[in-house]
C-alpha cells in the first residue's frame, strides 16, 4: 500500500527533509533500493551507502540527514521508527477467518471471533483460542490449552496439553511448547520417569522461534514473561522462569529450574547451568556458559575467538599445562627473592 | 485419584511418620503445596522449606523425617520413591484406542490391540505397531518401521523407513528418527550423495526428546541401547552406537560413527568428535567437547565458566600468547640456573 | 538390483582385479559383508579388515588391491566411486506420482509432471513445484514458493511463503525454511517486530538437514548457493549468504547478515558472529567460534578438548588469572635484566 512521506512523518513523529509528497510502497536496503523504496540507516557501517542510495525516503538520525540525496525522515531512533513504518507497509499476512475443512477441531474447543484454522490442524479437547488468532497448517494444540487473542501460530507447531499463551504471541514453525521436562530418577533396573505435570505459562507479546522447545514444568509451570523474544533452536528446560522483555538469540540453552530476570539479553548459543538465579539487566555474550548465579547486572563473556589452527593447538597444549606453568612462575619469583636477600 | 498415605507406604516400601490415614491426590513443590499434596525433599538446597510446607505428605530420607510438620514417608531414595508415587497419582494420559477418521494408515500396516492413532497421522506400508501404542497427531511413520508395544509417540514426530523401536519408548514432539546421515563425497562438480541404507535400531524403554534427531546409518543401523534417555535438541550422527542406560541432556551432539558405552552421562550441549570410542561409566560435563577416545571411566570436563567481560577479554588475549609466555618462562628459568652456576 | 562387477567397472571407470563376472546387489561394511555385498576402503583405519572381508567386491585404491581376497574394483577415488555405485544399487525410493486424497493443494498451485504429494501435505496459493518432485507427509509449502525439478522434500517440513528452491534439492524432515529472521527493535514498552520481507533463495543441489532452520531475510533474501550441503540442527540467520559447495556439519550456527564464501567447510557446532565476511576455501573446525571476518583461506580452530575434570578445573582457575600471571612474568624478566646490568 503506497504512503506519502508526509503522512508517515506525522504518524511516526519524524521531520521531513526533502519532498514531503514522495510516495513509498515497500522497504529496501540502501544499496538495493529503487523508486518507491523506504530505507533506513541504523548501523554506521552502512553510512557509506547513504549518498548513493536510490531510495525514495530514508529514515535517519538528524546528523545523517544532510547526506541523504532523496528524502530524509529524521527520527530519534531510526531503527525503531523504520520498524513501525515497515509494519505499516508490510503487515503480516492474515489468513481468512474460518476453520479449513481439512482441520480437526474438537467439539469442546472454544474459538473466538475471526479465528483462522488452516488445513491439517488438530485442536484437542477444551482448548480455548482467542479472537483473531491464526493457526498454521499441521499444527497440534493439546487438551486444555489456552491461547490469548491475536496470536499467530505457524505451521507444524506443537503445543502440548495445559499450556497457556497470552495475547499477541508469535510461535514459529517447528516449535514445541510443553513437551515433558527431562525428569528421570535412577532405579535398580534403569532410569524411571518422573511425571511432568506443570505446564508452560507464556505471557503476552512473546515470540518463540522456529524449532525452539520449551519444556513443561515438573510440578509448577515453566514461565515465560511478557515481551520475551526467543529466536530459533532454543531449549528452555523445565521449571525455568524467564523475566519480562528478556531476549535470546538462536541456539541458547537454559537448563532446568533456572530463573532469569527481566531485560536480559543472551547471545547466540550461550547457555546456563540449572538451578541458577540471574538478576535483571544481565547481558551474556554469544557462546558464553553461565555456571553460577549472577547477582550483578553487567556483561559477561566466555567465548574463545577462532585462531589459526596451529597457533590454537599450541595455546591449547599450554593451557593444559597452565597450573604447572603458574607454579613454576611462583617458584621463580621465590628464587629471585631469595637471591636478592642473599646479595 | 486419591490415595491413603498408608497405602503408598506399603506399595512403595516406606515408613510413615505421622497420620497414615492422610490422603494425597496430587504432587506439589514444598513451597507450593496445599492440602492433599504429596511433596518430596531430594535436593538439600530445599531443606529450608521442609518445616513450613503445607504438603499433606512429604517423601524424605530418614534424617529429614523429624523436620516434617505433616506426614513423612521415609524412603531410602526419596526422589525415586517420589517418582513412582507421582506416576501413580498422575499417570500419562492414554488416548482412546482406535484410528482417527482423519488419519491415513496403509492397508499393509499391522496394528496391535488397543493402538491409538490420532488425527493427521500417516502410517506407511508394512509398518508394525505393537499393542497399546499411542501415535500423536501429525506424526509420520515410514515404510517397514517396527514399533514395540506400549510406545508413546508424540505429535509431529517423523520416523523414516526401516527404523525399529523397542517396547515402551517415548518419542517427544518434533523428533526425527532415521533421516539420512550426512554422507557426501566430493566429486569434480560438487558434493555427491552417499546412500544411507542402514536404519536406526532403538532398544526398549528409550526416550527421545523434542526436536532431537537420530540419523540412520550409512550401511549398518545407528543403534540406541535399552534404557537410553535423550533430552531435547540432540543430534546423533549416523553409525553411532549408544550403550544401555546412557543419558544425554539437551543439545548434545554426537558426530558420526562414535561408539559410547553403557551408563554414561552427557551434560547439556556437550559433544564428541566422530569415530571415537568411549567406555562405560564416563561422565562428560556440560559444554565439554570430547575430541579423542576415552578408555578410563571418570568425569571429564571442558567448559569455560562465564566471567566479567573485560576480564574474560584480557584472559583470552593472554591465552593467544600462551605459547610465547611459556617459552619466556623457560628462558627465564634457564637464565636463573646459569646465574646460579656462575655465582 | 544385481549388477556384474564388470558392468560397474565400465560404468564408473575402474579396473577389476578378480572375477569380473561376480555379482553384487547391496552395500555392506568390510566386517559386515556377506555374499553379494559391495564394500569399500577409504579410511586407512579400516585397512586391517580388508583381507578377512567376505564382500564379493571391494572398491579400493590401487595400492590396496593386492590385499583384497575377493574381487577388487580399483578406483582413483574409492569413496566417490563407491558412492556412485551405491546410488545405483540403492536408488532413493521415489513414491508414486500423484496427489494423495488426504493432501490439500490450492487450485492456483502449478505442479509439474510426475510430482508426488503425500497425505497430509498442504500446498498454499500460487506455489510452483517442478517435475519429478516428491513432497513428504505433513509438509507445508507456503504461498508463492517455487521448487525446482527433481527435489525431494521430506515429511513434516515447513517452507514459508516466497522461498525459492533450485533443482534436485533435498530437504530432510523437520526442517524449516523461511521463518522470520530475529528482527526486533526496542521500543518504550518492549521489543517491537521488524518485518522480515526477504524470502530465502536456495540454489540447485542443496541439502538441508533434519530440524535445520534457515531464516528469511529482513529485506533481501537469505541466499544459499548451488551445491551447499547442510547437516541437521543448523541455524542460518537472516540475510546470510552461503557460497557454492560450502558444507556444514550438524548444529552449526551462522548469525545474521554473515557472508560465507565458496567451498568452505564448517565442523560440528561451530559458528560465527553476525555481519562477518568469510572468504572462499576456509575450514572451521568443530566447535570453533568465528568472531571476526576471515580474509585468508586456511584452517581455523577454537575448541578445547576434554580433560580429566580436576585438571580442567585447575587450568580454568589459572586461565582466569592469566593476565596477572603474564604481568608477573614481565616483572620478573625486568628484574632479571636489572640484576644482570647491576652485576
Amino acid at each position: 500500500m503506497p504512503h506519502k512521506v508526509s503522512e508517515l512523518a506525522v504518524r511516526f513523529g519524524c521531520d521531513v527533509v526533502g519532498d514531503p509528497d514522495s510516495v513509498v510502497d515497500h522497504v529496501a536496503t540502501l544499496r538495493g533500493a529503487s523508486n518507491g523504496a523506504l530505507s533506513f540507516l541504523a548501523n554506521p557501517a552502512y553510512r557509506k551507502y547513504l549518498g548513493d542510495s536510490d531510495a525514495t525516503a530514508i529514515v535517519v538520525a538528524e546528523e545523517d540527514a544532510p547526506h541523504v540525496s532523496g528524502c530524509a525522515l529524521v527520527a530519534d531512533d531510526p531503527y525503531l521508527t523504520y520498524a513501525r513504518m515497515a509494519r505499516l507497509l508490510h503487515p503480516r499476512a492474515v489468513p481468512a477467518a474460518g476453520i479449513h475443512v481439512a482441520a480437526v477441531v474438537d467439539n469442546s474447543a472454544a474459538l473466538g471471533e475471526s479465528v483462522s484454522i488452516a488445513a491439517g490442524v488438530v485442536v484437542d479437547a477444551n482448548v480455548v483460542i482467542g479472537s483473531g488468532c491464526a493457526i498454521g497448517a499441521g499444527t497440534y494444540i493439546g487438551p486444555d490449552v489456552q491461547i490469548g487473542a491475536g496470536c499467530w501460530i505457524g505451521p507444524n507447531v506443537t503445543i502440548m496439553g495445559d499450556c497457556i499463551l497470552g495475547a499477541r504471541c508469535v510461535v514459529h514453525p517447528g516449535a514445541v511448547i510443553g513437551s515433558d521436562g527431562f525428569g528421570i530418577a535412577r532405579g535398580p533396573e534403569g532410569w524411571e520417569h518422573v511425571p511432568q505435570v506443570g505446564g508452560v505459562r507464556i505471557g503476552d507479546d512473546v515470540d518463540v522461534g522456529a524449532c525452539t522447545s520449551i519444556d513443561r514444568g515438573a510440578i509448577e509451570p515453566t514461565t515465560i514473561g511478557n515481551g520475551v523474544k526467543l529466536d530459533n533452536q532454543i531449549q528452555i528446560g523445565h521449571n525455568c522462569v524467564i523475566g519480562e522483555h528478556t531476549v535470546m538469540a538462536g541456539m541458547v540453552g537454559i537448563a532446568g529450574s533456572t530463573t532469569i530476570g527481566k531485560n536480559c539479553a543472551f547471545g547466540g548459543n550461550s547457555g546456563t547451568s540449572g538451578h541458577l538465579t540471574i538478576t535483571d539487566g544481565v547481558v551474556i555474550t554469544a557462546r558464553c556458559t553461565v555456571t553460577s548465579s549472577i547477582d550483578e547486572p553487567g556483561t559477561y563473556g566466555g567465548v574463545f575467538p577462532h585462531d589459526e589452527i596451529r597457533n590454537h593447538q599450541r595455546s591449547v597444549a599450554r593451557f593444559r599445562q597452565l597450573d604447572k606453568l603458574a607454579r613454576e612462575l611462583t617458584r621463580l619469583q621465590r628464587a629471585m627473592k631469595n637471591q636478592e636477600k642473599n646479595e
